[in-house]
């Protein structure tokens, strides 16, 4: 078993959030920097992949509606080929600075609602699922397992990457549950890191209304824990849920 | 001498100006293609690249100030290094595009106020000659002979191609004059294919005060023939412009 | 029964869609003006506003989604307040300009997809009629008949007027049919005219199944009749339209 | 002499710089607030101008050139006209939100490049005191004394408040010393309510070679007194010029 822990980077724009991910970007093994349309200018960009580059952090296209103002969040009813088309631009953009920090994208991953949407809606998850295709079928996706764009991807032989949150709640259904409940978060930061060691050794959560549900499939060759960078004490999470994992012999490593 | 006969298309936005340009690229050699900055969404992209692949013209990168409100008309004063970092992800994102029409962005050519402010502008030269080399040192510039952004751009060993505009008069110092001289446009169809032919065989053309003025070096072996896609009668003074090149031994070639 | 003539106009953005709309203009009693959000710049909202003033055609706020790539006519699932806010904002704007051109906004109509998405979305319905309450609740709300926001507005005691549509076939539920569907449009000018007055003596339409389905309340004071300025033939629609109301007594008079 | 308070306020976008202002409203006289051009969205606008009035501070629209990527601070060399239009629109916006909260919009003041520019720039600083006097004539401007914009407004018979910053460096000219430079930013709570106070009461500033300026003229009956809200100890700097004044006879009011 391969884990990965990834974390959201590079979710500024112009004068806003623009501030040092050094020490977050450390932690991680795997960086899903925000590509233009929720958030990142070009100089985040740049920035940002030259420090994963410079720390031998993988690069993923963080991908997302095009929606500034509402950060991403907000489902937005776009056309398939105009979605597909969306997500082609934003790779390519960041993979042209991949380049220039002397590496590449090697995965993606939707953002906001695009991501959550994408679980369940056909013509979308189709449209992620057609646009890595586009532009490199090598390219993995990170996304929940067994959901919509999990099988699409796997239909047209993307390789499809687990991926769990160490710091949010499920449902039995393998969803997150609602933001408003109050088992959403998971803030304790020992509680996470075990969390996450179970995660990667059985591939399953405890969801809150107590029983087990799968994260993974049981043949997942890799596993993605994600650390969300804007959940409180997000870097002390991801450093104690990378000690107790390297502490296990599962040490996060790069994606492709 | 090779002679590339190119236009600006693909310029327009969402559900404004998207219109079909085949007749016009099947008359050039060399599409500059507008990124998104100034013009161009995802789907212009997709489609647009997709045309010029088909047609076998060579696809270029019009990258642009940010600036869709004014079309990228009005100069900015952006810091150089934001610029070096907007134009390469123009750039990048067109390149994505690119490989999925099976071709590739094999220059690139300022847009607008940015394309002006170049031959002149220090900062702003030197930034577009830096995201040239920085994305791909073998990418050729098209751009005006003899000013701030061809020299720079020399420097850096990238390959510069002289581009005249066989529809604009020119200032004895080899500028184009204003918009608003009477002289500004050559409207005549046949006029401008004269031109044009004078401009490949003596590297010169008539000023508007009726001296010559030198448009490429003398050792030039390439020129770029551009006619604007948005002057009256752009379609017919490029077929036009095209056959009497032809006729002359020019056939207009693509770029790189 | 006060009958208006409708259409929605100054829906450019920058150097696009940017053209005389005078003519039409001139055939109209009120004019739904874009606001910035789906089209519309300042310089456009200045020179719209002028002319409706001086013509002495009705200004209403077009109010969208915040969406300039996607012309408003993409579903945006954003929260009640913000959808409050950004209607709020588009109004106030409009309003500097129409008091400017020495006249006032007199009511609101929704554009796109909020247009037809209010017709059952409860709160976006609310937010609608939330934003015209807030901004002036006396401002009247162009929308169609006794859908969500026509009911949530009469609630608030605002001023509704049912808006019809005399170039689009109807559903026997009163809705507009699918622009898939045969018989969407109505491009036949002299059959535009004829069920134009019908809805307005009768209040109702023939749908496309070939029942008659009520437009209006049987006490409806006002009817406001729409012709959409990218059907083709728009302008002839118009004119013909406001002939045959003239004709028949019901002249097209301003709102509010 | 008046003596106003003045701070840059409701300068987020989105999710980003969208934090708690009310400890530093409580503190001011007057806001100067965001209106969507380089800051500012609409539910922004309406909890900024809400907590204004709930506190008795004047509402000003700080208007800015349509940058969000820039957040306002690059010069954009747009046309007269269009900058017209773009400040009317952006105090439309503003208007709206102040009148729900109870109030009005009072003054104008530009932001960022377009403050700086407007201090020697013919055609833009006419175009400020163009759009003020379409708005509303009675409209204050805040603006720096004895500039090009100050004197456009005062030809046009607009009240100028002349606009001092109590913390930043001014040269022998009266303009502010580059960001650059040493002695750019008064950083010491103490000394910047000193330096206020012999604002107020001297109408001179001591420049940063040892030279007393004037920042006001000789007869001025009202002065704003600008702390940057994004200054090192905003906060408490306000918090001291606004004890210091009260403490002298100068308890900051409200403009207009």
């Amino acid at each position: 078993m391969r884990v990965h822990l990834d974390t959201d980077i590079g979710e500024g724009f112009g004068v806003w959030g623009n501030h040092d991910e050094s020490a977050l970007m450390a932690q991680v093994s795997a960086a899903n920097i925000a590509c233009g349309f929720h958030a990142g200018d070009p100089d985040i960009l740049r920035r940002t992949t030259a420090l994963a580059a410079e720390l031998g952090v993988s690069i993923g296209a963080q991908v997302s509606y095009r929606d500034l103002a509402g950060f991403g969040r907000r489902f937005i009813d776009v056309a398939r080929p105009t979605l597909v088309n969306e997500i082609v631009y934003q790779i390519g953009a960041l993979q042209a600075f991949a380049r220039i920090a002397g590496t590449e994208v090697t995965y993606v991953k939707a953002h906001g609602a695009l991501y959550n949407v994408a679980a369940e809606h056909v013509e979308q998850a189709a449209a992620i699922a057609e646009a890595v295709e586009l532009v490199d079928p090598g390219l993995a996706l990170l996304c929940q397992y067994d959901t919509e764009v999990w099988n699409r991807a796997r239909e047209r032989g993307i390789a499809t990457i687990a991926e769990v949150f160490v710091d949010r709640g499920y449902t039995t259904e393998g969803r997150l549950v609602s933001r408003a409940h109050p088992a959403a978060l998971v803030t304790e930061v020992e509680e996470a890191a075990r969390r996450a060691l179970t995660m990667v050794t059985e591939r399953r959560v405890r969801a809150v209304d107590g029983g087990m549900v799968a994260v993974a499939p049981d043949d997942a060759t890799a596993l993605a824990l994600c650390v969300h960078s804007d959940t409180p004490g997000a870097l002390e999470m991801a450093t104690a849920t990378a000690e107790v994992l390297r502490a296990n012999g599962f040490a996060p490593a790069p994606i492709g």
